[in-house]
């Protein structure tokens, strides 16, 4: 396949691709609100056909949540194989000690019987609160009412039942097309939402009709998770239960065998990228997409700290909310990251509106620049003046009064 | 001197030990205030009665300074020797090139014919404004003014003509009495206000009148500011020109020979981490002065690791704002830090409320560490539960709407 595959949008989430069924249904974990006739959709199954090729990236934070450490588990022991997704939201069953691992396990059976495979052929998930026990019985009779309502268009659902205090559902589906036929991937994300204490977790799950290998739909999902899900930031924070999964069904006959053939990788970036933008878009207080991008990079790692750096920064993240392109606040973001830095050839542009360009300041052109931070979508360049060839973009939310509002409440 | 060292308070910040004597004038740089008669001081000088054994920690941001790469030039080039040390606020001489660099040498070489040393025997230090050509102009007829002066009762001016929009000034000064006589150590600070664009920047001047050579005084210094001034942070951002300098004079004949001396120690700690905790109290929008306590890390590295991360994280300064006792956000900080954590063993306490003990949450006390936090300091523990031995504290300020609205304000 070495023509450019053509990637278009379709419909339907995870339930796009074939093989797919999926769920969301009310369990009585999220509190309900009274105001409201039905309660709040808490508990997500997507399920398999049969077994499928699965594979996860999981957060790198060592107060890890129960179930992470059996995903994880589940995963090495079914060398790779699952049949289905389970995920509560409400409750993050993290910092819950041995009983929250016997819950995660528990829930996992429980999915297993549902969707008729071994337990270990399930992947769990749970958001929410932290350090406040799972109510394994309401999850359960979630997961029997789940298992009855499965459906090839139940993405919509799922993709609701996984939210906690996220502003808006997030979904997308594409299907790509090559020379050997065309295959589908889709996906559902929640992002992060700190309105109530203690809940902020980014979860994302992804399904593709194409034939895959566990191995290499592991590297692929890395790949692509490096660059989209892993490339955002909020606040620099991450959750004790952070994850993205992906099933393939091989349902399309298109058989894949590279991690990087460009088909799997596009079909995967056009899902994931769109997702992870969404999660950024509806940040906490968020009013500005912000795109970073760093050239110039001696190394990609150089070039990755640099836009983390700048992306994470409280005083560039205020600059941007109040639309004032201040170079300044760039240029000494990018010089205390740790990447090299050349002062003298570095360069700074929002938008098109290069402020600063090889160490010499255009003042002068900072009304044209603050007419381009007016949008709701800001891209800010750095270059890094080394020279190198290395590139990263980054995307990040500006920085409210309101994320301090939101997180400053006190509701224990 | 194995006895401990009596550490009492004086006044007189940088003139307090003897040998030095300093000035504080308005020479034009930042911009006058038509409401106020006078115009603001902006040029400080600082004059050892002859050289002085010098010492710095500078900045770690590539985007270096002018003044810290002439001052960095100078102490190797006069072998850690110095006789006066000139400071300009209102403007930060960064990202001004060539010029810039012209500008921080003529500086030097002004205050060297003022005080009558060489050139190389000038400490240099600017803050302010970014990206705008320093006014040498100006700055010669502020060092000529100043030198006229000079006095021993010089520190107030000089303490406060480094000021850009700290809410109030920093000084200290203490007595160090030995068992081989006694010794004084003064100082002056800025902290970051970032109230006008493209200004922020940590500024750290110590003097004292103990005999110390030059590489035992850099030694000393490194040691104390790791954990004062290298120990706090507002927004974890890092300015281009934050300096710390020290001169000692020898005038007590007090001799000091190892940099861990414990007089030598305790005099500069007690200056720097008062002026440290002072900058961090002044922080933008603060207004609750926070102790981050880590404890039970494996290394030295982890231990920093993790208190730096927590105290810079916007959900845990957030909350603190809000006086919400929320030890999930903590747990959660310190198991992202990269730093080793063992959750079923680690810790949280709000001040002596333990909230989180060995794995398990105990959240029928929040109404009681909530009570802490309604307090102006606040001191949060976390143990990272490996069993190891290390330790380290931070000082950091809680995140508040305020500091938003400060630095998102547009004034280009």
């Amino acid at each position: 396949m070495t023509n450019t595959p053509k990637v278009q949008d379709i419909d339907g989430g995870v339930t796009a691709p074939s093989g797919f069924r999926a769920a969301g249904v009310a369990c009585g974990i999220k509190r309900r609100n009274p105001a409201l006739a039905t309660a709040p959709l808490d508990l997500a199954l997507i399920v398999a056909d049969g077994p499928a090729s699965a594979a996860a990236v999981f957060t790198t934070n060592k107060a890890t949540a129960a179930p992470v450490l059996v995903s994880r588990e589940h995963l090495a022991a079914s060398g790779g194989m699952a049949t289905a997704i389970v995920v509560n939201s409400g409750c993050a069953n993290a910092c819950t000690g041995e009983a929250g691992l016997k819950a995660a396990h528990d829930m996992a059976a429980a999915a297993a019987a549902a969707a008729g495979c071994k337990p270990n052929q399930v992947l769990v998930s749970s958001t929410g609160v932290i350090g406040v026990p799972l109510d394994i019985a309401k999850v359960k009779a979630g997961i029997s009412a789940a298992a009855g309502e499965l459906s090839a268009s139940g993405s919509d659902a799922a993709m609701r039942a996984i939210m906690t205090t996220d502003p808006f559902p997030k979904s997308k589906a594409v299907v790509v097309t090559t020379a050997a036929g065309s295959f589908k991937v889709g996906g559902i994300a929640k992002g992060s939402g700190m309105i109530e204490p203690r809940m902020a977790t980014m979860l994302g799950f992804l399904t593709t009709d194409a034939r895959v290998a566990p191995d290499v739909l592991q590297r692929a999902l890395r790949r692509v998770t490096d660059e989209t899900f892993n490339a955002i930031t909020v606040d620099g924070e991450c959750s004790t239960n952070d994850c993205v999964f992906i099933l393939a069904s091989g349902k399309s006959g298109v058989e894949i065998t590279r991690d990087d053939d460009p088909a799997l990788v596009a079909g995967l970036r056009a899902v994931s990228e769109h997702l992870a933008r969404e999660i950024v878009r509806g940040g906490e207080g968020a009013t500005k997409l912000v795109t970073v991008q760093v050239t110039g990079a001696a190394t990609r790692e150089d070039a990755w700290l640099a836009a983390r750096t700048i992306a994470n920064s409280p005083l560039v993240k205020t600059a941007i909310h109040g639309g004032d392109p201040n170079w300044g606040r760039l240029v000494a973001a990018a010089g205390r990251s740790g990447a090299d830095f050349v002062l003298d050839r570095a360069s700074v542009a929002v938008g098109p509106v290069e402020m600063f360009v090889a160490g010499i300041p255009h003042d002068d052109r900072a009304d044209q620049a603050a007419e381009v931070m007016k949008g709701n979508q800001v891209t800010v360049t750095v270059d890094l003046g080394t020279g190198g060839a290395h590139a990263a973009t980054m995307w990040t939310c500006d920085f409210s009064a309101e994320y301090v509002r939101i997180n400053a409440e006190y509701r224990t």
